[in-house]
């Protein structure tokens, strides 16, 4: 008997004959034997839909209220799936994220889950049920509601693997494993069958909207494995995450992501004097804007250009603090291109083999595509490109990387 | 300065543009000096789309489970309300339920208020905030979330308002007060400036949708002053709800209200031992359905018929439970009739002037309405009649008792 995590996102509970599909899953695995948690998302459409609700009632929406209205969306698919499972004579139980003892700091719309009290869960447990509980959300010290975030689930579920020391955490979706690169991008796209937490780090980190970069650094930290599967081929093994090791598939490189996703905010003629960069990063970071690529080159006029992406949904908010920081710091201008994609080459293997990066750029330039941004990791190669080139890049690199042909 | 209690109902902030309206009525409240409390109702409508997306997932839903989804209707329309002030500069804060301290019994969809711990309100109030409350829930001693049952919002309001030993409790609704009958059914009917506790009471507990029952008893209990008021006419006085007083006045009828909503249940040729009538009532109160009337003749052959009326919600659960009830004491049937109405005439003149009760049989008999059953308290007179017969017994009464005619 094991104790097993489920984590159903939006699509697989989008409607009632798919959350009665989800409760078979889930009492299947119950009758083999199991301890089940689970943790379910809003109902696809739902949180969007409460976003737009607070958003039509005002347009700078107060980030506490946001979150105190769209955490109703996974109680209300946590509530309708206990139902099924009860209404099937599987003993279960749905708890919000305060109720399951998760406990965030107080960046409301993407709050940080800081500690679980599983004592609930495990009561829960005892007697027996199923425990669903509420993904995406959390209780902050004083008793606020806070939501994680999109794509927030997922946390949910390695963090509640984590404090319960469960034996796995499998993922639910709507794909069934994590590939090569995006297969409506390109059709030859492989699924991976097994894949390091830093390779799906740096995938999702690029764009690869599969797994939420959180939960796998959560997983990779306290080496939680997680298996990808999709929710509509239950049977099927899915992609499995964990840590790297000497069975895995020996390759250069072992996908390719791609990101349209954010934005690029430009700082022109900063002077370039210590502290500059700084001074701009920690004005962000106080907003709780992420920053993903920041590129800042040599100065050779006592000036510098300081650029750096920013999510979509956080651009308007950046350009603000920019323009700001800007004038204070006696910038010359601040320019913002939303018309932006990010492609990123992954792969443990690059750690030894040189070579990767000037591929990537060679292969780009061959089909007259420019490269806006560079940012590179140890496993990683990032470029930042026009937008409308996205779907080319993605495949000749899938191609010049030959990723259609390695074997499993 | 005062401490005032508002709610609004589910049609008061029916839509985006009704919550804006809303939060104008607190606003200039609040700029008056005054410290307000906001209980909200879910969004009309939102209510009925939950409980039906439970319905669909199961026919017989969990009663948890129920509560647990239909809660978040609530928080929907706090939220929103809270992000309407906090958008206009007024500060404002939404609390749960159980963030706002209420605490319930463990009777899921009926659950009652035991007690609320009023700091968090008070911590709110005291920083200058408005302080939305969902209306509606609580959650019990183990943490589960509970609702109050339909027209809960209005105990929520008043048990709020008298834990804080509010000033003043207004309930704000789509109408602009009590009248003497429904006015969609009596044009002629006049508003009711002023009423007893004790006559709002009857009123409500005799079908007047206007205040729920509970409310009354609450308010009543620790005396505290209702205005049942119209969000749409917000400046308009309303019905004041309040102890009896020689003030108010006199009156033999108050108003008549009506009730589509029960059905009636008969138990057939009971013996007549004692105990009997307590072991059917014990059973049903056990499964938490509440019973208005109940009739049972004197016995003239050893056996006697028990009739007595239930919601129409509760009439399937009923019945079943009758059925077994029936075959344990040896009972010949149970008969089901769900095409009933039930007609009340109120009024604290009752007490001292004999004579209502025979006008009210005359004049239906009058109009060749037959009489199923009968039952009155000190102020008030109901009887239940055939649906059909329902607007035409409220209109003749109305006029029997001259209800038009009287002074303000």
């Amino acid at each position: 008997m094991a104790l097993i995590v489920q984590k159903f996102g939006g699509t697989s509970v989008g409607n009632i004959e798919r959350i009665k599909h989800v409760a078979n899953i889930i009492k299947e695995t119950k009758e083999k034997g199991h301890d089940v948690v689970v943790i379910v998302s809003a109902m696809a459409g739902e949180t969007d839909r409460l976003i737009d609700l607070v958003k039509s009632v005002c347009t700078e929406p107060n980030e506490r209220d946001m979150d105190f209205v769209v955490s109703t969306g996974e109680m209300v698919s946590a509530g309708l799936l206990s139902n099924a499972l009860n209404c099937m004579g599987v003993p279960a139980i749905s708890l919000t994220g305060w109720q399951a003892g998760i406990k965030t700091d107080r960046a409301f719309t993407k709050a940080r889950i800081l500690d679980i009290d599983t004592s609930r869960i495990k009561k829960h447990l005892n007697e027996g049920k199923v425990v669903i509980v509420t993904g995406f959300q959390g209780l902050t010290e004083e008793g606020e509601i806070t939501t994680l975030g999109r794509g927030g689930s997922d946390t949910s579920a390695v963090a509640i693997a984590v404090a319960l020391n469960a034996d796995r955490c499998d993922i639910f979706t709507d794909v069934d494993g994590v590939y090569t690169a995006d297969p409506r991008v390109v059709p030859e796209a492989r699924k991976i069958p097994v894949i390091s937490y830093e390779e799906m780090l740096e995938l999702a980190g690029a764009g690869s909207k599969v797994l939420q970069i959180r939960s796998v650094e959560f997983a990779m930290k306290y080496n939680m494995p997680l298996r990808v599967r999709s929710t509509f081929k239950p049977h099927d093994e899915g992609t499995l995450v964990k840590e790297e090791d000497d069975t895995m598939e020996k390759v250069l490189v072992r996908g390719i992501a791609h990101n349209k996703n954010e934005s690029r905010l430009t700082v022109v003629k900063v002077p370039d004097r210590p502290g500059i960069a700084a001074k701009l990063f920690e004005e962000l970071g106080n907003n709780n804007i992420s920053v993903d690529m920041i590129v800042q080159n040599v100065a050779t006029d006592g000036y510098t250009d300081i650029s750096f992406t920013v999510e979509k949904n956080d651009a308007d908010k950046a350009e603000k603090i920019a323009r700001k920081v800007a004038q204070e710091i006696g910038a010359k201008d601040v320019i913002r291109d939303d018309k932006i994609a990010k492609i990123s080459v992954v792969g443990v293997g690059m750690r030894s083999h040189a070579g990767v990066a000037s591929k990537v750029f060679k292969t780009l330039a061959q089909y007259g595509i420019n490269i806006y941004m560079i940012s590179t990791s140890e496993i990683k190669i990032s470029v930042v490109i026009d937008e409308k080139f996205t779907e080319l890049a993605v495949r000749v690199l899938h191609e010049a990387f030959e990723l259609d042909k390695q074997g499993i």
